[in-house]
């Protein structure tokens, strides 16, 4: 079988099918180069090219301002964890507050408490991760070097449908799983952060669009690829990037300008396929149970329960034989997690509502 | 032109072509996955099958005993510089010793100085790195944490064919220009480090071959991605991998098993490569100056000056108007690079050397 399935894994995830045409069409010599993708310098021009067109199509598709910069990095949003506390923490302001809303939230305080005293400015842990805060909830100081959330939790299916509130204190997100899934008010933040895998390419190069006077806090003595002011001074080329993931990511980005039409539009088709499941979860008289509070629900990844732990394990064997994969929710959680990103074709969404249709007609 | 040049990059550089094609081949699906290995999970089955297949190659083709661990990391070497200090120095031994025999060795002993008062255990830099010590020159601290060296000095052609002898200390070698390009004593090592790009894969990927008793001094406050012990109870796998970039590897490995018949078979034809052209130069009368003294040789860089600048970038261009693409030497040191990697074929070598016979022939 060398067809291709539904594939509604969390990460690394789909891509667009042209995207992945191109690359297989060019991956043996780039046009005009002789060369592979794989093969070339980064400081060749050809792939200066390629980078500068991934950043300008990023600028374009989110209007990214000049003042802020956008990198190219690798060790994944792991590395990010790490890197922020390390970069924007300050002897004058040592700490920062850290929203907790679900398993990468956990992750990400808990790594910065190496760094420095964090405070949790909310955290749903009691309620499993099941919604999200309003802003009166969050207890905020105005002395923290900047305010970190985490716009979709993948395992738990809660996602901010807009910004929270944080005054002047920077705003860092960690958009892993749901980057150019919508526009986003740059202006509103200090810092986003995204590993590729999900909407924007594949695993191996993490997008960081960070504001220009913040780089001014990242003290000469980090270790020098953790230096987010070395790696804008050296245009993310300080040592040799991540070619062909980057590669990527400009084939997805012109993809999104070009095909989809903008964010916009795909903001609109993203809606439009959560909606499709979610009916049918809301439709099912409780034989599928989101995990998610309704107006907290994640457009990118879908995650319910069936009534029994073998009517779940039966459910992501059928589909599987239907050419629909990677179903089984993470197993914290348990249950069925559809993801459903960008790439996700909606033809794709369909097939597993009208499988989630017959299932629950066959079995209840 | 989509047509393959002769690509002599030093990094990214030049794949085997089999390698390229099976990469083409199947990268809108893996057979019996129905998705793109760039769009399967880390923790998939078949993502687990190559990951493994990557390790077992390497531990074949090296014979690499079960007493060393083999992780797969991202930041190329630049991010080891600094992960090697932070990890393998202790309260007890706060100091290493650093080998610098070019500009890569010059790079890795800046960084180390931010974590601890590191010791120049010889340099170079007064004979511009074109030759390389005996064991007698070197200064060496007994008590020192470890001993680093470069074993292939990419800019500068310079390169060990054994071992410097140091005693008890753990010796950390940066490979990355030339792993794979011979067999190992592995045994005499303490650690191993190595970006793909140049023999071993893509940009993307760095693979650190450490001794496990050495895991032990990592400490748990390190940044989470950067501790070594931790990368290695997690098999790599502590985050996303870069998937498709250890597919690559994985593809090299066999193609250096399979096709080539491992290291030693590699070796021979590496040398026989290397000769072809250092034969040219030293036949030459001085036409052609090689920078590095005749016994320190890089068997993977090959570093020569033309009598002047205009022959230099004559000899630059004519050579591309004949597929023979990336012959510019690093701005640091002029002249001419040829990089010969184990992938690029004798026939671009022998390609390379009777243009250089004939350039000479018209331009003396």
């Amino acid at each position: 079988m060398t067809e291709r399935v539904y594939n509604f894994a969390p990460g690394p995830a789909v891509l667009p099918e042209p995207v992945l045409a191109q690359a297989q069409c060019d991956l043996m010599a780039l046009p005009d180069v002789g060369a592979s993708i794989l093969e070339i310098s980064h400081r060749s021009q050809a792939f200066r090219e390629i980078i500068e067109a991934a950043e300008a199509n990023l600028r374009n598709l989110l209007a990214i301002p000049d003042h802020y910069a956008v990198l190219f990095l690798q060790g994944g949003s792991r590395l990010q964890f790490s890197m922020i506390p390390m970069n924007l923490l300050t002897p004058e302001q040592p700490s920062a507050d850290y929203l907790i809303s679900g398993s990468w939230g956990k992750h990400a305080y808990k790594e910065a408490k190496k760094f420095g005293p964090m405070q949790r400015a909310w955290d749903g842990g009691d309620s499993s991760y099941r919604q999200l805060p309003e802003d009166a909830d969050l207890q905020r100081n105005p002395e923290a070097a900047y305010f970190h959330f985490t716009s979709n939790e993948t395992i738990q299916g809660v996602q901010f449908a807009t910004e929270p509130e944080v005054g002047e204190v920077p705003l860092v997100c960690d958009a892993s799983s749901d980057f150019l899934h919508r526009p986003l008010p740059i202006e509103r933040y200090g810092l986003i952060y995204a590993c590729a895998q999900k909407n924007a390419g594949p695993a191996g190069v993490t997008l960081v669009i960070v504001r220009k006077d913040l780089l001014a806090r990242s003290r000469d003595n980090l270790p020098i690829y953790l230096n987010y002011n070395a790696q804008a001074e050296a245009g993310s080329l300080m040592n040799t990037a991540p070619t062909f993931a980057i590669y990527i990511v400009r084939l997805v980005t012109a993809w999104l300008l070009h095909e989809i039409g903008g964010l916009e539009c795909m903001h609109q088709r993203n809606r439009a396929k959560a909606q499709m499941l979610y009916e049918v979860i809301d439709h099912s008289g409780d034989f599928y149970q989101g995990h998610a509070r309704p107006q907290d629900r994640s457009l990118m990844n879908v995650v319910f329960r069936l009534p029994t732990e073998e009517l779940t394990q039966k459910f992501v064997a059928q589909a599987q034989e239907r050419g629909m994969t990677s179903l089984a929710g993470h197993r914290s959680v348990g249950g069925i997690r559809a993801s459903i990103y960008n790439a996700m074709p909606p033809a794709g969404v369909e097939a597993l509502r009208d499988f989630m249709l017959k299932f629950q007609d066959k079995n209840s």
